[in-house]
């Protein structure tokens, strides 16, 4: 495939709330050329995060907020079509920061080479495989520090990071209890990831069957919600308990913000609660992929990819991602894959 | 003073808010007598901190709710007036956990002697050289590890705790910026402890004033309060800050919980958010002792004393404090001082 025109998605406005459509405009552009030491990407998947919600406010997040006017920014696994640099040939399978839209050029510093498993679908190397994996393994194996036999809860639990947070934990012969909003995200859990033990926050106590299913307490969390399961977890936390903050779901469209009343708990257990950030994490990249991978193939680490055709879907994936309606990672098809086996 | 008669204060009900004198009733009992390896202590002060508070409620705190019909518990300066022990000889000046009381019995395992330098007042051997120095020490030196030159913002800065917190940072070259609530709270911590940096969070809009005094960012933050004001801090923090969770004291009376809206710059700023309890550094106490009491004797650590008469004046004590209308550590006086330079 190769297209003269290059569809764009415009950020117009900030969204109040959830996202719309409205904050968008369409615009066909012609496909740009590279110049010496770039390269013409076309963007095969774009990845939706919950996190894009937040680089959307005016508030600076981790990046620096979406400028107005521009192409909304968006992780994507690409193609090269056009090369102006011999080490980066045409059909190398690329991530990259490539935007909604259906070509980029960007210079080849900004480029990360794939080297895809003939076994693994292509999209896993924009999810699992990638952003999702490391921050799941970063979070419990690096800021939790978890150890066999310790218990970890998870919120967000069938979520594309939490999901993945629950199996290294599982693998590293931790006792994980998954928190998730629906019967059936529990029974994902359980069946196809193998998480023994689940809360459903809508229908279950979640007090109540921390208590039953943590009768030693709380050596670890990994967060990635915020507000009443949160505390409900902190409330039963053990001495020197170690807290992985990924990130607050439950604000990212705004809102009142939550409030906690078992924070003394931190105090009490002398516990740490720290936030980190994937990108802190490149240096031991292609070393922790490798690890994620071996897992993948050998079933020890399960995961779900919501697909959903062409860029208008963007928005559609990042509002059933806020209503948690979402099953795994939202991926957008941008535009067909090349043949794989090369 | 050797009197007959030992005057009890009985934790008779838990409060609901502020503590009242309902809470307790007073018994008059014969002085105890100390069996082999025990001595009978004379309380001479005892200390009233913020934490004082949380151990009268239902749910546990780092100790376990004082029990109903028992004489209320609490950290006493005493001096022994009878031995079963020849280590522990009649007239040995002790800190020691004899509570609401005018004497105590306790094993000898429970006693901390003390070797108070004839410059400095008793009863700062229990509260700027003990508890409150040895705290404000693991805050800003272990858990916040403030290196010259970093910004350190201390919440309930003038309080008993948080204005040596500030001093301690100083005295390191730290930028100390302290907030408290009251004009003449912020004026002393100017010109008696020589913190340069002050907030007055009932006058001035805590945000703007931050970004004033803090152009770079915050560091470190040892808080004290929790709620709005932490928040505000919270908000301007650098990438690996370090905030030491030292209390909460804004929730000690119970209300709604506190609501955070700036949670998600831990995670931006991949921070650290550390609880801490003086309890465990107990190994490194004598040492910290040392350290603090050179610099109070060289005017480099003020600090305030809050004194009280009379056991009843326990209760008025707490109110004080938690209304923040103390001056200084709340110190209540039980019984008189033996003769010093002995």
């Amino acid at each position: 495939m190769h297209d003269t025109r290059n569809e764009q998605w415009i950020f117009m406005r900030r969204p109040i709330g959830e996202v719309t459509r409205d904050c968008f405009e369409v615009r066909t552009v012609p496909v740009p050329r590279p110049a010496a030491g770039q390269v013409l990407v076309r963007n095969i998947y774009l990845m939706v995060p919950a996190s894009m919600r937040l680089w959307m406010d005016k508030r600076p997040s981790y990046f620096p907020p979406q400028a107005i006017g521009e192409v909304m920014m968006g992780g994507t696994l690409g193609v090269v079509e056009q090369s102006q640099d011999p080490a980066w040939p045409v059909g190398t399978l690329v991530n990259a920061f490539g935007g909604w839209q259906t070509y980029c050029v960007l210079p080849v510093e900004q480029l990360l080479p794939l080297d895809p498993h003939p076994n693994i679908e292509l999209a896993a190397y924009r999810s699992v495989l990638d952003v999702q994996g490391v921050t799941a393994w970063a979070g419990v194996i690096d800021i939790c520090k978890l150890q066999a036999g310790e218990t970890l809860v998870v919120t967000a639990a069938a979520g594309s990071v939490g999901s993945l947070a629950c199996q290294i934990a599982r693998n590293q012969g931790a006792r994980v209890i998954g928190i998730a909003g629906g019967a059936d995200k529990c029974a994902w859990l359980r069946e196809t990831c193998g998480i023994e033990h689940t809360i459903d926050y809508k229908r279950d106590d979640v007090g109540t069957r921390l208590d039953a299913l943590a009768p030693n307490g709380i050596d670890c969390i990994f967060e990635n919600v915020g507000g009443v399961v949160f505390d409900a977890a902190l409330a039963r936390i053990n001495k020197n308990a170690r807290i992985a903050l990924c990130g607050l779901v439950a604000g990212y469209n705004g809102g009142p913000p939550a409030a906690y009343d078992h924070l003394m708990q931190l105090v009490y257990k002398t516990a740490t609660l720290r936030g980190f950030l994937v990108l802190d994490y490149l240096a031991q990249w292609p070393q922790i992929v490798s690890q994620l991978q071996n897992w993948v193939l050998d079933g020890r680490l399960r995961y779900q990819l919501d697909y959903h055709d062409g860029l208008s879907a963007a928005v559609t994936a990042m509002q059933k991602l806020s209503r948690g309606e979402n099953r795994g990672m939202g991926i957008v098809r941008i535009s067909p894959e090349p043949p794989r086996g090369k």
